[in-house]
């Protein structure tokens, strides 16, 4: 009887498939966001959002701390009043500006994979940033190292669903005015995406882009010709744009690089407490700082940029995966589309370890940022303490939920033999379908492989030593690590960027500017 | 100077509402879904699936193996063949069916405040359940027992995210043929959500329903005019309705309560490999059954089911939160729009321990189920091992991000005031609004209150014993145990219900019928 044989064949099947490889090929470059953008506002609220911002920028103002921005504004068309360093930009001014800003562009990695589209619509994904601190349950929590940053940059590089660079941990065995040379440089020997740079003033700035035209082999004309590497631009809320964020802004669009405009604003601290005001305050500083990078250069490549949570009403903390922050973050991607921008949102956890809540947060807020139809993801993996440390660990947990946002990018078949109805009538009622011909012809490819899940059951995952998921994602990195190929094979690369090191380095360096 | 002074206020306002009583209130309860519902497939191809499972249902049949069941179902029209068992259902049949089966019912619980508005775009949670085995820190994995179970029903009565009870942990001290009695009796002394009961054959199902009837001061036509309890009937996939599920159907459309027709189909095993030929599957297997309770009682309380996920091909075990369950749960929620009717999917892990791994998986699967659309989202906090295993620590952990949806279906305000233009102008650049005249109003009851998320800073939380979420988890368990009061306080409720399984059990209870 068929049944019978078919049941048969199944178990042999299913006794041959353990263990088998996977042919299955995956891609998680070049991801298109595939869900309707949801909001959290009516659209006449968000104009009201948008409306109020521009009152705040025109009658309130912002205060500007660099001379030299200050005169930029003036130039446009602001009002500045010198003593109070305050700039009171017209509506019509931020208007033009968004008129310049554009829409879509690429940002440029060393090959063709690595560039990134950057347009509404799109969506990369960046692992934590910026951290003091990094942990690992080998070798504890501790304050960031060159050795640990350079890990770091390895396994970013790793995995595809990281679009681009970022500096995940502060290496604070640097000297300050020659760690620029030491984050910058891994960057570009270690891998081919594009590169981050600190905009801690503009010699260290230029000094991260003759870095990038020596790897990539540029003149300063095809340099500026594209976005190459991209900075991020806090302003100081409320209403306020400190001295190396302002030159930064002016810097990277004289240059023609990428600046993420991002306002940190935490409801109930450095903002209203409310969502909406402060997603006022933030589009305010955000359309002042887009508004000084089109002045500077119309046309020069910026995103819009959201980091809006509140606090914890009890220690004044930053929370992250609130229902604050994810409304906030919904609203957020309303503002993005009303002024037709590209924009960064972020996911990231407060929670102390990588656990539950750590998980929760993460989750919660890269879900916030997803629906919010968020281009950029920035600190998608690995965060703890609200930024202050990097886990190894976490790294790896987090990645496994943006692989799944990543696969969830593709469509799933729906053709006549998907559908099923042959391979429903191959199987006996009661059946199975491990050896049914579909199966057979699918089984290697079907279905996502994990990561860092382990779904044996209770028995074989305790026999095998009843690893946690971070135990495992331990195993991951360190291999990961182990087997580490640079992409970057040619010698001329790393000798062109030491000679330049060397000399700077003789020359003094570069202290950040504030 | 104004920026001084509200820097000074905001320091004091700080130290003083720090651990400052909240005044927010909370109502998770009759939540409605804020999101615009995803779909994974063109309307085309939804429209296809559904028509190759009426296919399915009338030219491959189901084998149905209870005689009342065929003999319903040929009394409507149906081909028998009582050889093979096998009916085969024409359309016209299943649309007639469709077209009785309610939009919208009340489920109905001790109080009004429990009563639970079942139709498109409600959303309610449930516990995970049907565990044979209960975890928590303390006690560690075990199997599950009657002490387990009341700890559990009175856990899931403390928290409003649970609209109704579920069967979380099976008590297996309890012989099986009184342990309907000792299951139902605390739903209906411990807490006042609506019950639920197991179909496992008509004598425990009646019993169960007479419970109701006494406890609730219930006549059986007050019974019969609106469901009071719900059970799952899963089909025994592919194509295969059993005696005790199909008996369900009939007993539960018989007395007007309310089935949720659950196919559980693991695409790969018991369900073609192909997303769209495992949504086939359960399309037909879910109608079949719907249909036969429409065939009983039209207008019988049906909700669509749907428990599509996928095995892992190296174990064969079930997997959660997988991408493929994910767009399976999107076309599920499509092909419950295209019927419309109320729907359910479930959440759930397949981790062995509540680390990240576990948090995501749950995660990953509850927003496949929200932006589904799903009215009812079971097995949504607690589920380890697929279900095998119910934790206590992940019941509380991922109430939190239950919680955390709840109040995403509250929009945020965004009138003049909260817009913030005042707000903004109260405070000097760089200054922050702790102190401001809208943080003073709103502080106490602005942001969501966290269930186990620690947002303390890194070395207030060692120096706390470095809890992780787990061991919070337990604390709040424990308390919650240790502070239970149940909402039902007449006594006459008790000794009725004992008396009457007093009498039951004497006369000689009611085994499981299959």
């Amino acid at each position: 009887m068929r049944t019978r044989s078919t049941a048969s064949g199944g178990r042999r099947r299913r006794e041959r498939t353990a263990g088998a490889q996977s042919c299955r090929r995956v891609d998680y470059t070049h991801l298109r966001n595939p869900f309707i953008s949801q909001g959290a506002f009516s659209e006449d609220r968000i104009e009201a959002v948008h409306r109020t911002a521009l009152r705040v920028i025109q009658e309130l103002g912002i205060r500007v701390l660099l001379p030299e921005g200050r005169k930029r504004f003036a130039t446009a068309g602001a009002l500045v009043d010198e003593d109070s360093r305050m700039v009171r930009i017209g509506a019509d001014i931020v208007e033009a500006a968004l008129a310049t800003a554009p829409r879509s562009f690429t940002l440029k990695g060393a090959v063709a994979k690595r560039d990134q589209l950057i347009e509404p619509g799109v969506l990369f994904f960046t692992a934590g940033a910026g951290a003091p601190h990094v942990t690992d349950l080998e070798r504890g929590r501790r304050p960031g190292t060159l050795s640990d940053y350079r890990e770091l940059i390895r396994l970013t590089q790793c995995f595809d669903a990281f679009a681009m660079f970022s500096a995940v941990v502060e290496p604070q065995d640097v000297p300050i005015h020659i760690r620029h040379y030491a984050t910058m440089a891994p960057q570009l020997t270690l891998g081919d995406k594009p590169p981050w740079i600190f905009a801690r003033g503009t010699p260290q700035v230029t000094d991260g882009f003759e870095m990038i035209r020596l790897a990539r082999g540029l003149s300063e004309e095809d340099f500026k010709a594209n976005p190459w590497c991209a900075t991020v631009i806090n302003t100081n809320s409320p209403r306020q744009l400190d001295v190396p964020m302002c030159q930064g802004i002016i810097d990277f669009a004289e240059a023609g690089q990428m600046s993420i405009i991002t306002p940190f604003c935490l409801a109930g601290a450095m903002a209203p407490i409310t969502i909406a005001g402060a997603m006022t305050l933030q589009h305010a500083e955000a359309l002042t700082g887009i508004t000084l990078a089109q002045i500077v250069t119309p046309g020069a490549p910026v995103l819009y940029g959201s980091f809006l949570s509140n606090v914890d009403m009890k220690s004044g903390s930053p929370a992250f995966g609130t229902p604050e922050q994810f409304k906030a973050t919904l609203g957020s991607g309303q503002l993005a589309r009303r002024i037709g921008l590209p924009w960064r949102s972020a996911a990231g956890s407060a929670a102390n370890v990588n656990d539950a809540q750590a998980a929760n947060e993460n989750q919660m807020s890269l879900w916030g940022a997803v629906l919010a139809g968020a281009t950029n993801i920035k600190h998608a993996a690995g965060w703890l303490e609200g930024g202050l440390t990097v886990s190894y660990e976490k790294l790896i947990t987090d990645l496994e939920a943006l692989q799944i946002v990543a696969e969830l990018c593709t469509a799933p078949q729906a053709d006549t033999d998907a559908l099923g109805f042959d391979a429903i009538a191959e199987v006996e009622p009661g059946g199975h379908f491990f050896s049914s011909r579909q199966t057979m012809a699918r089984y290697r490819s079907a279905f996502y492989e994990p990561l860092v899940a382990d779904w044996s059951n209770f028995g074989t995952w305790t026999e095998n030593g009843a690893r946690t998921a971070n135990q495992r994602a331990t195993a991951i990195w360190k291999k990961k690590l182990e087997d580490f190929v640079s992409p970057v094979t040619d010698p001329a690369i790393g000798e062109a960027l030491n000679a330049f090191i060397d000399r700077r380095t003789r020359e003094g360096g570069a202290p950040p500017e504030s």
